[in-house]
């Protein structure tokens, strides 16, 4: 269920796209496509969409916190190769990765594998040694993507280690953008990988801002407001969004303070971003909540709507709702919250 | 007289260009170029400047509210094909407005037609009718202008639509941004359109900001502070005050709030607004007023030029002026907010 | 000792782009290199850094505050032809800079000239003359580079005036962005200066944003808290990082008010700017001060990196520090600060 919050931003990214080729209103109250993709969890492109509302980070070398995953309750969970394993236990790492994927019943978690970058030399062993599961993960991360020839090195090596495989879906790709010209070249860098994934074993599903390698990369420093990186993130929700794949908001470092989470999880959540990542299980909850909506916006949906049919039969077109002149776009945030809630039971 | 604002915002815009090719000093005290372009309120590059500091959206379906226009002494009224009618009644808002651009005098207030977009189906059937007004709207407006297509779709659909009329000067087209392609685009797309203008039937005169789609199209949430379109925001004054044309900014939605309203509109005229899109009568003289010079401002600029004065004189470049050291930058501001107050007998 | 911040934030900029090559801990860890850094103020790419804190105006025509300038222990000192010399001034301010490069000793401070901009019909002038002085400027900045034209004139214009002279080093090249057009050329510009380097005579160091250029352009009004160029300060920032070259934040008007130049220094040097405009001698230790690392966060660094090497020798990846997840970014950012309080003996 808590896939839906997403698949109504889906919805969100694609309703102007949708009114762009047909009509609006045509698309506005087509029951029928809108049944199909919630009851059926795919999204307008066809694709099954996954949510990812927490990302949380669990050292691949860990055989207990990987074990503790299906307790969690988290849409995604990252068995790491990087950043959080040390230099000599990247081989224990992948070898842990790979045996957990088939022994570990991960229930409604999402299992996703972060290789180490493409520039660091590591990848290409990361892969060829996690591919050996029975069960591949449906979704790669891959840090660090500062290129188009990153890229189309992944595509490459994908073919190289998964040749021997019969896929059943293609593998999600989702890339972090942590330097200033990753970030510059961030639209170029997304447009080449979806060219890439029509022939490829891979889709481009996602963009996640790597917050301290970026701050490190440009000299700057992290503070709580953030201010320092909003160009940052609002750049990649933008290219994200125009492309409909998700973009998943920087960490909060400072885990015991879940108040300060909770109000950038709210930001980040009305910025655009589908998700957060999140590095301890204390923080799962609370940015799970914040990527849904509220009751109060719920009502105020659901009511906007019935007053809306009560003037559309009128004939007239914008309306007062609780002083406030309301027109399309609105009523179109206001149905899919609706239809959001309806399958979450709010 | 309501123009001079704007006309002084044109001035800021090009005082840096034409600096650039003479000298800036030449530039600065040129009294009868300056004179030229105030009594004749024509820009630097021969275009009549139109000022649209509040742009006040009335359905074109609505003929009591049409004729009601003459007396809210606004700026820019727009007559809506768009959001603010519904399907049932488009094509008797077309009609409505034809019959309004002949019957109503308007007065000092510009009257616009906004077509329905060009992917709605709808846009050729608006042009079709409305331009066989008498007297045609000096000005057109279109919604989601998605790509050079677009564009290009207009400028053709013009000549289609205008071969038998003669034009005493072209139409001006204003286009909405409204999702993330847009604004990812905004730039291309607003040369393209420029460039079609040079044999076209149309100039390119501004830039409209969607917020409200624009959010649904990213996933994002409005809210009071509008933190969420601020990349949006300022993009779309930099594209559009690099071409030299205006730039509109966002609906304020809760039109009770007039302490809100007045804090946004302050707000987007700090950040080089030329104006602002108004959904009720009631926020015209706020929004107005916004975007004019306070008197404190004018009796800065009227004392800091003075003194200017008194130290060119004497030879000295930069100089103290309660408390902050001028240049000429400063001091370009200063002269154009002079030159505001003096047509506004300010 | 002075320039020691900016090694760092070079150092920083760099981290990333280093780890991509080879692997990052042993970049971390690799003394070797960083003493050769540290002690011949060499940064990593083999050129020199120059440390730009604060960078002060001083009128060209002056003589006065031109010989106070040694007094002031001033990281950069920018002799100026441009905005704070009245048109009548213009060849007495190039025959004073001629003759204060030769008969001042000006200790620490980098002394740079300031020219006319491209399109003024000054700088060749400005040039011709300032360039007969027998110990060169080391650094000269040119205001309002709006194209790559520019670039390439100053390039040719440096072969022309420079052909009879014997450079040691190459001559750096700090330019201005002041207006919408060249704040979206930026890259485009930067890049073209990078190329011309290469068998040019100068190399590309640093970006100045000239804010009240800039804002006359776009016609926005400047605010204590500058949220009218959060954008263009951001995306200064981050074109001149990506290149790995300087970013100068704007002026604090009001040089009175240092509580407010405090906040705003910190705000930029948060940012990732290496330096700060000045236009009066008091604001020079403020800015200095703010641009150097705290007391608090040496600390910080210390203790972490005593942490870290203590888990690194158990095996473990990310650990707990001060309640917060801790891996290689921050710890990259803290190897980073402890480097610098070392050789500024802090």
């Amino acid at each position: 269920m808590a896939g839906l919050h997403h698949q109504l931003t889906m919805l969100w990214q694609t309703g102007a796209k949708r009114c762009s080729f047909s009509f609006f209103t045509r698309f506005l109250w087509s029951s029928c496509s809108r049944n199909n993709q919630v009851t059926e969890k795919r999204g307008i492109f066809g694709k099954k969409y996954i949510p990812r509302r927490a990302v949380l980070y669990v050292p691949g070398d860990d055989e207990r916190k990987l074990k503790k995953v299906p307790t969690l309750n988290v849409d995604c969970a990252v068995l790491d190769c990087e950043d959080g394993v040390a230099l000599s236990k990247k081989e224990e790492a992948r070898k842990t990765i790979r045996h957990m994927l088939d022994q570990v019943e991960f229930g409604r978690t999402e299992c996703v594998v972060r290789m180490n970058s493409v520039d660091s030399g590591l990848a290409s062993d990361d892969m060829k040694e996690v591919f050996k599961a029975g069960r591949l993960p449906p979704t790669i991360m891959f840090p660090k993507v500062e290129s188009v020839d990153h890229v189309e090195w992944i595509s490459e090596e994908l073919f190289k280690h998964l040749r021997t495989r019969t896929l059943v879906d293609k593998i999600n790709l989702i890339i972090y953008i942590e330097s200033a010209k990753s970030l510059l070249d961030l639209r170029t860098i997304c447009q080449r990988a979806v060219d890439l994934s029509e022939k490829g074993l891979f889709i481009l599903d996602g963009v996640v801002f790597g917050s301290d390698d970026f701050c490190a990369d440009i000299g700057a420093t992290r503070t709580l407001q953030a201010k320092e990186v909003l160009l940052a993130r609002q750049n990649i929700v933008l290219v994200a969004k125009s492309l409909k794949i998700q973009a998943v908001d920087l960490v909060y470092i400072d885990y015991k303070d879940l108040k300060g989470l909770k109000e950038q999880s709210l930001e980040g959540a009305q910025m655009g971003f589908t998700g957060k990542q999140v590095i301890h299980p204390s923080q799962i909850p609370i940015v799970q909540e914040a990527f849904a909506p509220s009751t109060d916006k719920i009502e105020w949906a659901k009511e906007l709507i019935k007053e809306f049919k009560e003037h559309q039969m009128s004939g007239m077109g914008a309306f007062e709702f609780r002083g406030a002149m309301i027109d399309k776009p609105l009523l179109l945030q206001a149905q899919n919250i609706v239809q959001l809630a309806e399958v979450l039971e709010l």
